[in-house]
């Protein structure tokens, strides 16, 4: 089958298409023939290689595809061959067929095209395991999220304000910020000319965020606790600006705020699981009652994988970037 | 009626008995005639002009006594005059009354001295609410507490062990570590000359802790992320060791790990009853089965308070100074 394959790390070039074996189904997992994988910061960081792939992964990039089910695994009876589905990957996303544990594979949603199904499963897991099941935000709270307009950003902003919080997003164009005020956000902050921890008090009578979903790490991670609430919690999942800080304990302790930093691929296939089936049982019939949906920006052939990472990291797109096999 | 009252700032002799009006009990409120007052370290720090009283909470010090109710206010029928309780407060605790909201009163466990049972709210509630109610932890898991013969550290060892999980602890002095090993604890770190995170590790199989209680602060911030396991969560209450500090997220999020900082002063009314009631039914069970036991150090009469004072900034004691009202 074709993958892509990163000889040697480096710029989106180092991204290989290549002929190589066709994985497997082992035991409990499911074999998926790929329509399409989403693309992923991760995927780029790996590209550069400063993000290997977890121990027993794949080491082709993508961490989530959707796809016919090609063949079940020992164990395996919950899928049918033939069942439109879509998976959370540890890795390998980037190829024609993947073997994925049982636990993370998810019936396509009604309605929702085969191919944007693959934008769905990194964000939606991302969203629900950090801002619902860790940082358990509640209706009437408010939710910062850094990045409103990635992919990441434009599934916060929907299931935030599907179960009745409100929004506040950071971007750095107006096109941007204009995209998430159509999916709901309430406050939008400019961070090229604005401060968010000013604009976020100024709009919500000085609260402040009760739960910050933050990708930057260190560059922010003093301004984010300024914006926190008492109470709140700053879940950090990305380091694009580096990982070491000062924190102000005393701060933190004076709101009783928490800083967690945590990340979905490195999870054990058993924590995984528990997200996948949490992200089924409540975030499934959201989609398909059509309140969130996913949020598509470019479509490029598997082989032009480079095209992908280049365009991501221009960094002008507005939701998810996917490669298709055909 | 007679309190501690805090003129100016200062050490131990800023503490000066006074005769002051006599508290009355207000809606919800109970109105306690005060055995005995526990004293905390925070005690010592709104001695110092560090630690202001929260907004409406009484000027004088005391975060938790022992005594008799002695009046109820509107529409307090839970407790009757006469009963021997305990209570969390917000302070004012030094002195011969003190009114607080109901939710905030204990009945003296079965078997307990009176006197005695003035240790406990602060230290139960603090335990229970930062190691159970936030962090968590469950049996099996390894807790580590900073501190472990203060009145904080002998309790958090004894409720972790009569759930099941295993405890670690610092300590200045070997006579500290000896009372803490027969109190359950597993692992005795004398952190004047051992490495809290080495001994730790090489005492678990490298596991690390699972929770870290700690009331140090910015000096132990990197070395509490260390020794942190995967998942684990610190949970720093006191600021000892300052309060700024750099903190390495991209260790946190390998582990997927948390840091939390919080206060139970500070706690809105709501809040602390909500612990009060958990405590009562988690805590006061183990404590009338003999199974977890009020530390008692050493008792002084309240005009004598600076006395205790001076004990408490000495560091020798090992459990709970207590003052009593006669």
């Amino acid at each position: 089958m074709r993958a892509i394959t990163i000889p040697d790390s480096g710029g989106p070039d180092a991204l290989v298409p290549t002929d190589v074996p066709t994985p497997a189904a082992g035991r409990g997992e499911v074999l998926i023939e790929v329509v399409a994988a989403g693309v992923n910061r991760a995927d780029v960081m790996q590209r550069r290689g400063l993000y290997d792939p977890p121990p027993g992964a794949s080491s082709y990039p993508g961490l989530e595809v959707s796809g016919r089910v090609a063949a079940l695994g020992e164990g395996v009876d919950s899928f049918a061959v033939g069942d439109e589905v879509c998976a959370l990957l540890e890795g390998g996303g980037y190829a024609e067929e993947v073997a994925v544990p049982v636990g993370q594979v998810l019936p396509k949603p009604a309605d929702v095209d085969l191919v944007d199904a693959a934008g769905l499963p990194e964000v939606v897991c991302t969203v629900w395991s950090n801002v619902f099941m860790t940082a358990n935000i509640q209706p009437g709270q408010w939710l910062l999220v850094h990045g409103g307009s990635s992919g990441i950003g434009t599934m916060a902003i929907q299931l935030a304000k599907a179960v009745g919080a409100h929004v506040a997003v950071t971007a750095g164009t107006a096109e941007k910020l204009d995209f998430c005020r159509d999916l709901g956000a309430d406050i939008l902050v400019n961070y090229r000319d604005e401060d968010f921890v000013e604009k976020l008090r100024e709009g919500n009578h000085d609260h402040g965020a009760d739960v910050i979903l933050d990708n930057i790490g260190a560059k922010y991670l003093s301004r984010n606790v300024d914006a926190l609430a008492i109470n709140g919690r700053l879940v950090t999942i990305g380091l694009q600006g580096g990982r070491r800080a000062e924190l102000d304990l005393g701060t933190l302790l004076a709101k009783r705020a928490a800083v967690i930093a945590t990340t979905l691929r490195s999870r054990p296939a058993a924590e995984k699981a528990a997200i996948v089936a949490a992200v089924r049982e409540h975030v499934w019939p959201l989609i398909e009652a059509g309140v969130v949906r996913p949020v598509i920006h470019s479509r490029h052939a598997l082989d032009r994988a480079a095209d992908a990472h280049r365009e991501m990291e221009a960094s002008t797109h507005m939701g998810k970037i996917l490669l298709l096999t055909a």
